[in-house]
């Protein structure tokens, strides 16, 4: 780069330096708008065209939101800063020499870049986990899943067999971290709040919402004290906790563990790990755990100042000597000390370390229920749902999704009713062929 | 059926006569509130769990309105009622000697019938139309047409190519009905308004809305002041009008009219034919035009007094001579009607023929301006635009879908933006191909 913040081109006119983001979650989306600020063009590459609140997902999965309320187009984002421009594409690869962002069209010239595609579920290689349990990674996935809780419910009022009945019934959540706790919190009620009322030729204690651990307890980032409210507030709902209990395998018909017992279940959710997004997977470059992409104090790649590798993506330790856990905070954090660097190296002042600023964990479980660790203050119950609501409102981008979602919620809140429990059947290719026949045996997901 | 309201079956017990309700449109659910004052018991089979609001379709179809916010789940209307059931599922035929439905699962005996499956698109047979068109019956097809949409103005971005770029921003819409105009107004708002802000890059005079229309005029079943005012409006807004104008071919490239005139389109979308639902086609009756099956002035088959075709799948001719028009209000109307009339026949009383009492017709072209024509009155402008409001608000089902509906409006109006510009890849198979590549050919539906 010249002195003056420009760069040369080869036909000898200069211009400003191009930093391309790859993704537009939280790490992406704050390294944009740190940039901003600075003389540079922007572009920020994503798969969607819109950025997903991923905190509220378990919401869309359980009829309590629509999925456009948590999505926010990422140009009416980029819109408000003349420098930073928006392209819909799916990453391949990066070529790293050339200083090119491959696609599946055109190659993409870099002066900077700042990997950021956040992460995917992890099946660990287990081909049967893909293919029969549900993730909880995307919309997509989100939406999925609540066509399937529907579908299954309309399957059960035509199906005489008790067995198949209970067993449609049943929905298996593996992972009792905060997402299989809020997302069993929310189908507990979910069913015995609404879906008694919409099925009463169903016995509504037929269904069961099972969440099964590895380890020894529930919402394992939290305070003793915490956890134990959580694991309390989960049996109140009828949630069933099956701790150190670990899945041997998923056949489509059941679960089966790995001290040999089984259990029947017509939906099995795997919210029992994540992984990199595959993109990690193609840049030829060295994999820690989970296969992130390891990056100096500095956030970028050892030999490449010029490239940043952020939030779910990137592997670095804290002072603890572990990763960075995989969470939005330290993506968005990351995306704005990753911004800060490269224009430092940029201007020739040296660049900072990354310093993690933990505000603390939240997870609803149900009804004016939470548990609360932030900001100092530790709280469970109602005041703990209060501040989970606030802060999740606050951080949900847009007036129009905030007004959405404050409506849903204060319907959802005072009708004990969920009003988006639609099916919409193209969404998902396995429920447009199983919406047509209740009551005979049919090929879909899971069953 | 005995005199006591109830039937004899064949192992001697009584039970409450059963009236299947095939359809939960508007039709449907006007039989089956009518019917839950009886002493019968209804069933309602929907091949969605949803009551779609058609009349807002086009703003789902233009990004104004989120798809659940006009699907209103039908176990919640059901609920209210408990002589009434639902089942989710697709009817495959009748056996109406045997009184039974039968669908891919299991056959559903009947003591009545009432089939309210309404309509589709009306390619009329045309296999071009129907692969290289959107058509806009459903909550599939508007999604598929807003994803649509968005990804040509995505792809329009990266297209170097003036020629190429500006057909990617036309938007053909055959059919000058309130459909067509409809969507042709929220589409030149949209493109207008939100896409001219969000795609700074593009020349928003290259997106064109070009409505194409066969006959003489616009809105034909409307005054001739109205037709007039509509189109001034749409004129205003930039959109393209082309009367006494029939289409030849469409061969997803461009579109091919009657008199050898070509237009290069990336999307066209088709509004200008209906006919009955297919199920029509399998019931081995004699069917009248648009495929509709002709019935009784009592609403019910000529043999069949114990069957009832209501809405836009029966064939029934008004005073002048004409089929009753394919609209909500004949459907609703009639749905009490047959309802009433099974009853009268079961217990004895003479059934009434079918009298339409017509509140008139009204369409909106865009913000602020609307056409009128409805209980007596005539208007146009702003005036008619709140009574469009007023009116959709009342008819929409449900506290919450209204809330969100009012939201929405309030926000897109004082805003002039579109929050639901998100591209839902899976909803539509050709989109999830298509969102990879801007810049590069490829497969998609047109184009």
């Amino acid at each position: 780069m010249n002195t003056d913040g420009t760069h040369s081109t080869g036909d000898g006119r200069d211009r400003r330096p191009r930093v391309v983001i790859v993704g537009a979650g939280f790490g992406g989306l704050h390294a944009a708008r740190t940039l901003a600020d600075y003389p540079v063009d922007v572009l920020i590459l994503n798969r969607t065209n819109y950025h997903g609140f991923w905190p509220l997902l378990y919401q869309v999965a359980t009829a309590g939101l629509e999925p456009e309320s948590i999505a926010y187009p990422v140009r009416a984002i980029v819109r408000r800063h003349p420098n930073v421009d928006f392209r819909l594409t799916e990453v391949t690869g990066i070529d790293f020499q050339r200083r090119r962002v491959l696609t599946a069209g055109e190659a993409i010239p870099y002066d900077g870049l700042i990997l950021a595609a956040g992460s995917t579920t992890n099946y660990f290689g287990n081909q049967d986990l893909e293919v029969h349990t549900f993730g909880m990674k995307d919309m997509d996935e989100a939406e999925a899943l609540r066509n399937q809780a529907l579908l299954r419910f309309e399957e059960a009022v035509g199906t005489a067999d008790a067995r198949r009945r209970r067993a449609l019934m049943t929905f298996v959540i593996v992972g009792g971290g905060p997402t299989g706790v809020e997302l069993a919190g929310a189908f507990a009620e979910l069913f015995s709040h609404v879906l008694r009322r919409d099925y009463p030729s169903l016995d509504v204690a037929d269904a069961r919402v099972v969440v099964v651990e590895a380890g020894d307890t529930v919402l394992a980032t939290f305070p003793p004290k915490l956890r134990d409210s959580a694991a309390k507030r989960l049996a109140k709902l009828g949630v069933e906790v099956r701790l150190h209990t670990a899945v041997d395998r998923v056949d489509g018909q059941q679960v089966v563990f790995r001290d040999g017992s089984r259990l029947e279940a017509g939906t099995v959710i795997w919210a029992a790990g994540v992984k990199a997004a595959e993109l990690a997977d193609h840049l030829g470059l060295p994999q820690a755990r989970a296969g992130r992409v390891p990056v100096t104090p500095e956030l970028h790649l050892p030999d490449r100042p010029e490239v940043f590798v952020i939030g779910d993506m990137a592997y670095l330790e804290g002072p603890d000597g572990k990763g960075y856990p995989m969470v939005a905070q330290v993506a968005m954090q990351q995306g704005v000390q990753a911004a800060k660097n490269l224009m430092a190296s940029w201007s020739g002042t040296p660049m900072k370390p990354f310093s993690y600023f933990d505000k603390g964990n939240m997870a609803t479980i149900g009804r004016r229920a939470a548990v609360f660790d932030a900001f100092g203050v530790q709280a469970t119950g109602l005041i703990a749902w209060l501040g989970w609501l606030f802060i999740h409102l606050i951080y949900l981008v847009g007036f129009r999704n905030r007004m959405l979602v404050l409506l849903n919620w204060a319907y959802n809140y005072f009708t004990y009713d969920r009003g988006v429990r639609i099916i919409s059947s193209t969404r998902n290719p396995h429920v447009a062929q199983a919406a047509c026949a209740p009551g005979e045996e049919r090929q879909s997901r899971v069953g």
